[in-house]
């Protein structure tokens, strides 16, 4: 189904399309290699004139909104994916697309999740034409499958906010999902049944897209105070009963990996951090919310307390481990980009140096610099990674596209990162030849940490130096590769189809790699 | 040496110049009629790979910051006003252009004040063309005069932010004085020696411009929290002794008129909004800093706390009065748009209730509603009021420019408007046929309350109606009038000169009026 285009190799040696969606691409050239042009998208010039004088911008149904705006067949219709897979609005909002007649919808969402399988229906009827934005689950099969009329484009969040920005994606009505609003527009996600932190997600549609409708079901007198989202670029405010399962938007607990593996993974980075040197007093790091993430961390707090060291910032995700850590003064700042519990809703919501950001702080490469790179360490993980460190994280080693980008791509600008992964998955090597998807380029990852061993980067000469002489088990990522080899065998490759389903941007707009159809 | 245009008569029968500054006007259509077209502007899409990745973006002086950004002759750069009279940085950076031999600049400041005279020598040098911005004091003087080589373009707080959004101005490069700092360009007004509390009126500026340079005095190592400006905005740092002198900044305390006519303007005001049935439980207020509205705000206060009233909200300009008013629970929230004290700076500094806004939150025109329409009652100020309600802000009754307009337009749009002014000023009655400029248009104006009487717009029924029955002196204003003239007699007007030196912008971007020679 999805369209023919040229296909280009471009500077990773990899085939992409050369129009995309319609769109012509520019094939990915190398890190900081491409020099975008022109100026920045802008929405039309608005006037108060036709907005009401009260401020009270309530319509009784999203059927009313979406009637209010004008949505109307081929839009690009965009939400964010704070609410996780609690999240209720997005599939209210293309029930009621449908129950409009509307048709070939692009949704944008910022990350999909296994409870929006309920757009499958809408992709079958012609509700939704294609979707662009990472496919968590069932979406994400689905695609895999080719049986989306147009190509899947997965887009990291710094590389969401520059498509947006650039007006590579035009939104023409954005739904916004929040915990809290004002009949203004004004909102955040603080408070409300449905809590989760911040809106960082939804900050861009909020102010590039056409039309913006807010969805609350926490309805309060303005001024809704903080204003994460500005009522001044909301067109619409719709209440409804709930915007979400609050059990599944975030956890009371988080859970840190008990796997013996996993577990020596985490403290091994954690200790190549301290022998390298990195671990030292205004230092700033960068973990993610996965059981090893969470158990690094944790190491990572021990050694930082043994040796009396405090961090200048730690970007979140949050959680509770994170929010202690501020609360203890051996963080001075989280700057947050998601709360991943309760304790870091609380956290954003009482402390004011847990501070919330958004892709345009933090990850945007079209900008006069971001967050990212300054963040002295970051650990990640990833699907596959091969022998010039070039990873994966969107398709498994049978091609199946599973997961999105997420932040992953953008925290490869830190000054050291590290990816943090089992030796094997389901007795399949990790390390490989070449990696099915590629995600990341390998002068960015400069250690690769599993269970049997650390790779570094033979780039990063200066980070052999440093742990020369420790006891870590620092190897060759060839020698790592060629154990993992002889204790499973080299998998035989799935055949790839010649189909493109979607790309894989890189930060900065150009096209990485293309995910094929599988089976 | 101001340019010569034809002039075109507008719809409230104004001569206004079809062109300024070499740009095609709009003339004034009404209230409510100019319907904009087009998209917002913005600026060149950049990237991070032109930026330091270690987020340190500092220079060791002005000079340099302007050689590295590329200023060059005719370009326009903006400069802030929230160091009020005390600040320095407008002038160094103008030295500092000077220094480089750059010619016909735009001055685009918020306002400019009395300690900008420095910038006279520019204007007579020819590193200045001409400066579009409120003139408070000398160079209003100079600009009165004929001496400016452009016009002079007056413009509201709103109507500033409205122009950048649109187009109509775009900056070049943006010199934003910064109370607090990081490397990276994140600042806030909050904190160091020269906090000024936030810094709003330079958003915009920040947004919208092709190239931002921030100056310090207070440098902190990122993150620079809360970033009131943000980082990712910002092109160049630099740290300076001082940005300003703190005691003309903001004053330790804030003065209540003394006059005997001026608290008893207050006191009619408030005692009418508590007739008119305003003062009801949940409602809002703004009041200016000066000596009358400061009464007003005392008096209100008195009679809410007797009535047991709480206000949802009051904007600021704060002070303590007003922060008083927010401790002591009977507002819930400051709305700020400056702060007039210390007491105003630590309560924003402190208290989440005290919120920063900006001109786009609360008075940009061209945007999706604003705060100012939303507001119950609004407190005022005016040089001079006509029969039809209409009134002056800018220049005196002998025609000179002497005032900005600041936020004065855009609250015109409160539910209620009153212009508290005393009868005569320099036995000058402040009620005349015709007000000398125009910048409110008397239908948005309600009320004009003085010491001999308050006159309520004929379209107001319903605030006749409310008061009625009430002690209140409510008089006609053509009564109120002819008692002022028989006191003092109706004084020959200046003859005015046929050669224009400034326009006052309406809050949507047309030419309401013009500012013509004396002398």
């Amino acid at each position: 189904m999805a369209e023919k285009a040229r296909l280009v190799e471009n500077a990773a040696g990899r085939l992409v399309p050369e129009v995309v969606n319609g769109r012509e691409q520019t094939p990915y050239l190398g890190v900081g290699k491409f020099r975008p042009e022109g100026r920045k998208a802008s929405p039309r010039i608005v006037t108060c004139a036709d907005y009401p004088e009260d401020g009270d911008k309530q319509v009784p149904t999203l059927r009313d909104a979406f009637e209010k705006v004008g949505l109307a067949d081929g839009m690009v219709v965009s939400t964010h994916h704070h609410l996780r897979n609690g999240d209720a609005v997005a599939n209210m909002a293309f029930d009621a697309a449908a129950g409009l007649g509307v048709k070939d919808l692009m949704w944008f969402p910022s990350a999909s999740f296994p409870v929006h399988a309920n757009q499958l229906r809408h992709l079958e009827s012609g509700v939704i034409h294609h979707i662009e934005g990472s496919m968590n689950g069932p979406l994400g099969d689905y695609c895999s499958q080719g049986k989306m009329r147009g190509l899947g484009v997965l887009r990291s969040h710094g590389g969401r906010w520059q498509a947006i920005q650039d007006g590579e994606v035009h939104i023409d009505v954005a739904v916004i999902a929040a915990p809290t609003a004002d009949p203004f527009g004004n909102a955040h996600g603080l408070d409300g049944p449905a809590a989760c932190g911040l809106l960082g997600f939804a900050l861009a549609d909020s102010i590039f897209a056409e039309k913006v409708i807010v969805v609350t079901d926490n309805l309060v007198p303005f001024p809704c105070i903080p204003w994460q989202i500005q009522g001044n670029n909301v067109d619409v405010v719709v209440e409804v009963d709930s915007i979400g399962d609050p059990s599944k938007i975030v956890s009371g607990t988080t859970r840190i990996t008990r796997s013996p593996d996993r577990l020596r993974i985490a403290e091994l980075a954690a200790r190549f951090c301290e022998a390298a040197g990195i671990v030292r007093d205004g230092f700033s790091f960068q973990a993610g919310a996965g059981g090893t993430s969470l158990a690094f961390a944790i190491y990572l707090r021990d050694i930082m307390r043994s040796a009396g060291v405090t961090a200048r910032f730690a970007r979140g995700g949050s959680n509770r481990y994170l929010v202690e850590m501020l609360r203890d003064g051996l963080v001075e700042y989280i700057l947050d980009g998601q709360t991943f519990d309760l304790d870091g809703v609380r956290s954003m919501r009482e402390d004011p140096r847990h501070v919330n950001t958004s892709p345009f702080t933090s990850y945007n490469y079209h900008g006069k610099g971001n967050f990212a790179s300054m963040v002295d360490v970051v650990v990640l993980g990833a699907t596959e990674v091969d022998v010039e460190f070039n990873a994966n994280v969107v398709t498994h080693s049978d091609g199946r596209l599973l997961h999105g980008i997420g932040g992953w791509q953008n925290c490869l600008a830190a000054r050291t990162t590290m990816l943090l992964v089992p030796s094997f998955r389901d007795r399949i090597p990790v390390i490989v030849d070449r990696v099915t998807t590629l995600c990341g380029p390998g002068e960015l990852i400069d250690v690769v940490v599993t269970e049997r061993g650390i790779a570094v980067n033979p780039r990063r000469q200066d980070l052999l130096d440093a742990v020369r002489g420790s006891d870590l088990p620092v190897r060759d990522i060839h020698d790592l590769k060629a154990e993992l080899d002889r204790l499973c065998g080299v998998p035989s490759r799935p055949e790839r189809s010649d189909e493109p389903v979607a790309v894989v941007k890189w930060v900065d707009g150009t096209v990485l790699d293309t995910v094929w159809r599988v089976g």
